[in-house]
């Protein structure tokens, strides 16, 4: 396996990314967008960029800060990401950029791209869906829902899988009600998975050290939902789950 | 692979299932029963233990009514489903016969039953569940998730998989989140699959043809419901998907 610091650019913005594939596969195959928490890239979505290496495709660690920001603190994390969800334009061509950027890899087929998020990084996977970005699919691991700009009807290309916990402060099943009225009216193809006894950030195993009450690692939620998130690859990038999975 | 009609009892009722499993496999293995919607063992439940006994399980059709009754038209379908509705201790007798009859098979593993059902059927595999039986886990694909008894705190022993329709008429989301409730109070390990533009019925390839419009056959929901289940096998009874679910 490959890894590498990556640079992007946007208008806006020079952004530093993290690369992982495995180099000695021979030609093209799906690319995937990883997307962090509030805190800026991290070694959560790096190491989630490596296992999607490791299964076979090729991963890119988003940068949504610029020149690979880190916050100092969960009061700079929090303002940074209430900056973003209060411009759902800048926060979308910042996506966009890394969408962009994977897509012109030459191991990467452009027509078989994703996106996966943590947290913020969900809100902006879903964001970079909304705004009608010609992805394949894209998968929330308990990421806010709400937008200011609502898919409008046929727009969203991307079909969706949300892994939510039931016990989530931030993501209450009335919000989870709300996105699904959304897209419903946008008639987007979505799965919405709900994991008991599961609040924020379930899928990381530091989740508790900064000390956050609404945050825990669930291990049980954690594997189901990446077991969710690949067979959903699978559907969308139209690979088989061999015969295997019988016992 | 061997199928039989299977005869067992209950002190109300003589039933009448349908057996389905690998006769060349030795040793003992998971069994799975299989519960059909309101108009009695059909089709639909005999080719799904089918389709289980090839992933190598031991599966039962199960038979709610008794001496293998089938519904002749749709009210009366409904009225057998309304009478055990409102007398869940006889509903919760007579799928238990069906766990019992199984779990005393020489090649059923007895640590290791789950339960999956359809409509009516899944309604009966929860409250199997809810009764506190020793299942692994039960899956319920669009079933009604009220009841008259609910679950008590730390009685019930089941995983539970839910997959049912965003428009599905019969199971609003008012009542999955009723549902959630009640399984939260009783701390209950369960995940809800919600499907987009899917309504009631949506395993049935047959679904229109009782012409009831709150009833459709939906294949992508069918199957990503159905490897979802496989994936809930896998954890519930430690069996490995394999690293082949790469690419």
């Amino acid at each position: 396996m490959k890894t590498e610091n990556f640079e992007y650019k946007s208008p806006e913005l020079t952004f530093r990314g993290y690369l992982a594939y495995d180099e000695t596969k021979p030609g093209k195959r799906p690319g995937i967008l990883v997307t962090d928490e509030a805190w800026g890239l991290s070694e959560h979505a790096k190491s989630r960029a490596e296992r999607l290496a490791q299964l076979g495709y090729v991963a890119l660690g988003v940068d949504m800060f610029g020149n690979g920001k880190q916050a100092t603190s969960i009061e700079e994390g929090l303002q940074w990401i209430k900056a973003l969800g209060e411009d759902p334009k800048t926060l979308r061509s910042r996506i966009r950029a890394a969408f962009d950027a994977l897509s012109a890899l030459p191991q990467v087929d452009r027509a078989r791209i994703a996106a996966i998020g943590y947290c913020f990084g969900g809100t902006s996977v879903l964001e970079l869906a909304r705004s009608g970005a010609p992805l394949a699919g894209v998968v929330s691991f308990h990421g806010a829902l709400q937008t200011r700009i609502p898919a409008e009807h046929n727009q969203m290309k991307a079909k969706v899988l949300v892994c939510t916990g039931a016990d989530d402060p931030f993501i209450p099943l009335n919000q989870v009600h709300a996105f699904i009225d959304e897209l419903k009216k946008a008639g987007v193809d979505y799965q919405v998975n709900i994991y008991s006894n599961t609040k924020h950030g379930f899928t990381n195993p530091k989740a508790h050290e900064r000390g956050m009450e609404q945050v825990a690692y669930n291990k049980s939620s954690d594997e189901r939902s990446w077991t969710a998130m690949q067979s959903f690859f699978h559907e969308i990038f139209g690979t088989t789950i061999p015969a295997a999975t019988s016992l």
